[in-house]
């Protein structure tokens, strides 16, 4: 019975990147713990750059600042 | 001191349901545990279709496929 | 698709009283959303009164002093 | 590694207000916590008043009556 | 930006499941959304079988009837 | 209306540490949106290090090899 809760910045995710982190979860899920898939629920929750503080300051701002989350 | 959150995917819930939902879980906290309703908050969250996925699908997709969540 | 999150104060919960939480709550969303009870899973969190603070203060102190949470 | 959530009733929250939270709330962590402010995240959820119930009402009937959440 | 709650119900995760999860869950956000994986925290949460309900029973109810949520 | 969550690692958080985020946030909230204290709560959820992941690695592993969440 697990449940699972993706929160991240809303900037510009896409259905089929949605779809990738659905499947990705449910298949980890499944292969580490042996969970039957149809008991598995994955939540994705966007969220605006001003409602997503890091190290005190809003996203909106550090983006502003041209500082991203991206991998280097 | 109950905190209640109810997650549902956005399907046209109606401002009626949400009433009933919020006054039913309420009084069901009030009757099965003995708390005053003045400390107790009810949040809904509707989630977007895209947003749920299940089984490893994305709820829109399985909607497109005709498959409901409907109780039979 | 529905998940519902209950948290509480551990305040001696029964066994008894979680299932009349689970049943109460899954009929209230099976009734008012037509949804199946098959999608429909509640969690239950227990939370110490040290971690519970209302109006600023820690639910525990606000026990000592011999406030409540009961209805009147 | 902490995470705050912050859940309020959208009733104008301001890009300025919530600057303020996030800078109040990771500063609060790094006093009381000894924590690095760079392992801090603090997300604020903003919901509508008819997804928010106290004490058994939707909020947004509560505001009809004249009833705010301001301190007095 | 993103933070992942996984809620799984209390049925023996080892620490070693737990790793993978984390590593895993880790890897498929950077892959697929190409985040800085010093941005990502992951936090699991076992729920005991009394505090989660499906279908309106506990899951302590449902293994006690040799209802699994194992995969097939 | 506001609801909080704290999630930190369970690193012997003390009772008079809890006290003082739950005053701070509160205090905090009551100051910036003019908000009814007694309408706030703040719940603080200690997270055992096998269960925060960071950076795709379990919190207790990053604490043995001598990396800490402290502010330097």
């Amino acid at each position: 019975m697990p449940y699972v809760k993706i929160e991240v910045t809303r900037e510009g995710v896409t259905r089929k990147q949605k779809q990738e982190l659905i499947k990705g979860v449910t298949d980890l899920i499944t292969t580490v713990l042996n969970k039957d898939p149809h008991l598995t629920h994955v939540v994705i929750q966007e969220v605006n750059l001003d409602d997503w503080g890091y190290a005190g300051e809003q996203t909106s701002v550090l983006r502003e600042q041209g500082i991203t989350a991206d991998r280097h």
